[in-house]
């Protein structure tokens, strides 16, 4: 029997930390072989935020080399970026004629930006359509998210059911995967791992960012157990060994540090000498994401001949 | 010196009638020679209304079968189908992320729908941008509209001026080409020819829908002249030899109804015999069709591999 088919998009930004490696990076990872796994870059989708030329070059290219050294295989992903796809935006425009204004005013992503900015921009208020042309136009079974972003799979589920009865069965109809919620991720001063916050550990930190950082965990108790060290050297053992180093170590919190140092170079260090070793070789891993372009492209261009015809646009 | 570039679109709705051949048709054929002129029909706008997939089809296939007839030449016309390009839609994703929701808020034709309908669909409340980028793309230097469309080609001008100042200089800014206003033909009851209101002649009328219209011709007066038998016969004659078949004809207004069809006659017949011959030979008018798509599309790829250079979309 043939796998299901994920798919799943990554917005461009800029480094991650540790708390997106274990809020929904590495999760990625660990559900590549179960799947027929799609992941693209989400470039067009980047565009409502980031408008420069060199900023989004970057941010694409450095989101790849992220994922390729935390263990996503091109040989069972197909990774790519959505603008390799521009068929998205040819079926998100026939998505826009079907869908009401009042409908994607309630969208929550929208309602947050209105609330944020006074005058957010179109691509901001039309994003579910895209998000729902780039799931449907791959055939996805299951789309992994946040539980805050299960709503996206719905807008997608709504949109291809409207399309099907108005014009012709044409989409399967995708599930939401909801990812564990190890997502919140606690940073150095206890609260949850943000740029916002300041607070992060970046994911493929230098030995002397890691020292930094840890070293700089907010640990004004008296407590036995440093509680901010212990949350996040709970990441990286299980509970057994972890209470077991925390029991020996009592009250000692610059060893009890030096211990999470330890761990975390233990697993950044791999994914850091990974990610150097295809920074230089960036040609191959841009043959990669080109590669992975060709198949989206091919894959979603038959669907879309089905709704080209579906809809009327196709005379010949 | 080469000529400038003359982009326009017309939607594939109905049957034309009378009013709308003197209002715009004849005058994309009269411009056809000053101009490189392109032509399309624009079938993922008419999405926004029509959703039924042979309603479309026909529409398309119409509309094209009408400009031909009435003297479209393709050996100096591009004449192509909007959904040839759908790289349109793509420049109008991105155009979405430079524009704010407020500013498409405003546009007349999204104000006026929102005043009739309750919920107007997204494709209805986007149509600037992808208007724009029908433009944009294809580096027109004149877009013939009516005074009421003005807007759109400000809007485009708006958006290339946007997107060379955020990114780099892409665009050629339109220019709008106001259409001479006979653009309220009368109706057989006098009013503006409208299909709304049920009083228009078809432009490719049989001589008994010819006969039928004419005889229709609201004329409860008692004067010399019968007003709107007139008026529609000033599209057909010159004044001079108008006013002097009047006066010969006074108060005689079967007569002059009889003149009026005899006119009608001599201008559709041909027109609808071309059109007939062209319907019969559909697969080559679509072949015309499919080549001018061929050439647009070309035209717009190559406009699009700067855009997406500039923007940051292009990494190989």
């Amino acid at each position: 029997m043939s796998k299901k088919i994920l798919l799943s998009g990554v917005k461009p930004t800029g480094r991650p930390h540790v708390g997106n490696y274990f809020g929904a990076m590495k999760q990625f990872v660990e559900l590549q072989s179960q799947y027929e796994s799609y992941i693209f870059i989400a470039d067009l989708h980047a565009l409502t935020t980031v408008q420069n030329r060199q900023e989004l070059e970057e941010n694409t290219t450095g989101v790849l080399l992220d994922y390729m050294a935390i263990g996503l295989d091109p040989k069972s992903v197909t990774i790519y970026k959505q603008s390799d796809v521009p068929q998205v935006a040819e079926l998100a425009w026939i998505f826009n004629c079907l869908t009401t204004v009042p409908y994607l005013e309630r969208a929550h992503a929208y309602k947050d930006a209105v609330a944020n900015k006074k005058e957010p921009n179109v691509g901001l208020f039309d994003y579910p359509m895209l998000m729902a042309a780039d799931i449907l136009i791959q055939d996805a079974d299951v789309v992994p998210v946040g539980q805050d972003q299960k709503q996206h799979v719905e807008i997608a589920r709504d949109t291809a059911e409207k399309f099907d009865r108005i014009f012709q069965k044409c989409f399967k109809l995708p599930e939401p995967l909801i990812l564990d919620t190890v997502a919140t991720v606690p940073g150095t001063d206890g609260r949850k791992m943000s740029k916002s916050y300041n607070n992060t550990i970046p994911l493929f930190a230098s030995d002397e960012e890691i020292e930094k950082a840890v070293m700089g965990i907010v640990t004004d108790s008296g407590a036995d157990v440093p509680e901010n060290v212990y949350a996040i050297h709970a990441l990286l053992r299980d509970r057994v060994s972890l209470d077991a180093l925390y029991a020996e170590n009592k009250g000692q919190y610059k060893k009890l540090k030096e211990l999470l140092i330890e761990d975390l170079k233990a697993m950044i260090t791999p994914m850091r000498e990974r990610r150097q070793a295809l920074e230089e070789d960036k040609s191959a891993v841009l043959e990669v994401l080109k590669a992975g372009g060709l198949v989206a492209h091919e894959r979603a261009e038959k669907k879309m001949e089905e709704v080209r015809k579906a809809v009327g646009l196709k005379l010949y």
